[in-house]
């Protein structure tokens, strides 16, 4: 096997692919490798971590057939520290490989290809196909997995759900506490539902950057493939149901605020501050009279606190949450004013930018 | 007691003294406080750590005097989350300490100031005064700093050591394996030898930014205190003697060469990825028949790595080298040509930059 690269090249791929190497799962040696893949067409860097695998595709001019495995960290160090635009030749043999650039040499101890995981391949036939823009593909991810859940006793709830209803592509997350959603792509013609994990998405988005403008989606009845620039990423999908949400999001409210988003930011970290030792609560306050909200943090042991915006109010209203989901939420919302909406019940607060229906964001509230 | 200040300034020196609280030793609380002092001449925000005390001065216009100790993260959190530019006014009251800006109040519980530790003083009959350009001496504290010891069973070498030679200033640190040099003031009148722990350097040299243009150093038996733009950092001195190093540096040495910086750091590196598994133990060979320089990592599990670098040599030469001690050591040393001079025999490696004797880092090699 032989690979001629420009280190650049060479380099930003191999670190690409390393980013889900020596893991958790790193008892088994064989997955902090890259697999290298060299055939008539290209040349493949190949890791996996068994829910995910990443495959980065070079043009495989001046190559020579042939595999082999080494460790992904160790070539990833070693080639992003030989000088920026130099030549680098990689020649494998049996399961040596020695890496020549200039003046520097050196051999890498790897092991036959044989022994790496089988890749997971896409049924085509059952496949459906997507495009999403990269940066509504990235905006709508991060918008969203905020609210997805750590538990993994309930792992339909610890991914994105990709589904259509009324033509429209949504992604969709909750962890039972608080729901956001995004409409993604406005009209397509196939149906989807499907739980993606969060680690995979993270690191789609991670790798994505901001030079590639589109992004395929392939999904099957088990898997999804993210195609984008020389980037492939197949990841498993999440096996269970999910919640029924659009159920649980209130048609009406009864207390209707518009509020500025930095206003209402710095009110929310302020009783935050004083609202660690009561497990985050804070209470908002819509007062008719005055015609303004406040937000108060429980008096305790540090103190207390309270902090006031004018806005215009049609009926008094009190609501008790949980200050880190409210701050969650702000950081997913864009745009400078906000509707802040809830009724005098234990029904949740809906949280979106005025004049963008495409994002929502609600939480549950806490009983007072 | 009472405090008018604009919220950028109060802000800052809150973040300035709130640095050095909630450490190791949290299980004091009132050491997490800050203690907010008004007299007729100015307003003092102090912590301390029992090791060391920090105060910041503030103008006292439109104050009023009192005392008073509140949580210093807290508070500095609270205010500096508060509008930029605004006014903020802080009022103490027994225990209780009100603080109001604009539509935002908050009161926040601390504890009278009898309970704070008393304060470091210097005694200025005995005291020594040294001024030192800023910019100097923060690039020496870092220079030499790396090479002090994490060792707490031998104190003294956990510190800085100050001391004049030939009426000179320098800053010395040594952890018996490694040991940095450098001289900070080529003329003082006064001799000094004292050790000052790492932590403080490291608290003085993080707050003075890049504002301030001089250091004053006030020196007594036991304490040590510097002073910069509104800052007072008061520490306690190491008791302890530190080596007599200067007998350590080799006067002398067998192979003398002269390497670009950017290049020996790079071969460092690559040969140090595969050296991990052997402890960072790297091979330095000089050949007087090719003319070059080379570093080789022992061959081991991983792999093994040799990279050359084109240089003048006069004699053969071969020296062991832990990796880490030479990159931290590059690391230190500014210029683009380095003095790289050893021995070959168990004499310490000598570093330093081509045309500057004043900085000098030398290694203990390994037994090869």
């Amino acid at each position: 096997m032989k690979i001629k690269l420009v280190q650049n090249k060479l380099s930003k791929a191999l670190n690409s692919v390393s980013k889900i190497t020596g893991g958790a799962r790193a008892s088994l040696p064989i997955l902090s490798n890259v697999l290298i893949r060299v055939d008539e067409k290209r040349v493949s860097l190949v890791t996996t971590n068994l829910d995910m695998a990443i495959i980065n595709y070079l043009p495989s001019t001046g190559s020579e057939k042939g595999t082999i495995t080494v460790p992904a960290k160790l070539i990833a160090d070693f080639v992003s520290n030989l000088p920026s635009g130099s030549d680098v030749e990689l020649l494998g043999e049996d399961t040596k490989l020695t890496i020549k650039s200039g003046e520097y040499t050196s051999i890498i101890n790897g092991t036959v290809a044989d022994d790496f995981p089988e890749l997971p391949d896409i049924d085509t036939e059952k496949v459906v196909t997507i495009k999403i823009a990269a940066d509504m593909f990235k905006e709508a991810i991060s918008q969203v997995m905020v609210a997805a859940s750590n538990d993994t006793t309930r792992p339909a709830l610890t991914g994105v759900y990709f589904n259509t209803f009324e033509d429209a592509l949504y992604f969709a997350s909750t962890d039972g506490y608080r729901l956001a959603e995004c409409k993604v792509v406005e009209k397509i013609s196939e149906s989807v539902s499907v739980i993606i994990p969060s680690a995979s998405l993270r690191a789609v988005v991670g790798l994505m950057g901001d030079a590639c403008e589109e992004v395929e989606l392939l999904i099957d009845e088990s898997q999804i493939r993210f195609r984008f620039g020389d980037i492939e990423i197949t990841s498993k999908l999440i096996d269970g149901s999910f919640p029924d949400y659009r159920q649980l999001i209130p048609k009406e409210s009864e207390v209707n605020l518009e509020l500025k988003k930095d206003e209402l930011t710095r009110v929310t970290k302020l009783a935050a501050l004083f609202a660690r030792e009561v497990g985050g609560s804070i209470v908002c306050l819509a007062n008719k009279t005055d015609q303004d909200f406040s937000i108060a943090s429980v008096a305790n042991e540090l103190g207390e606190n309270s902090s006031k915006i004018n806005t215009k109010v049609d009926i008094d209203g009190k609501i008790t949450l949980n200050s880190r989901f409210l701050l969650d939420a702000l950081g997913t919302i864009y745009g400078d004013k906000i509707e802040f909406k809830f009724s005098n019940n234990l029904n949740p607060i809906i949280l979106r930018a005025v004049n963008n229906d495409n994002y929502i964001h609600i939480i549950m509230p806490l009983k007072g």
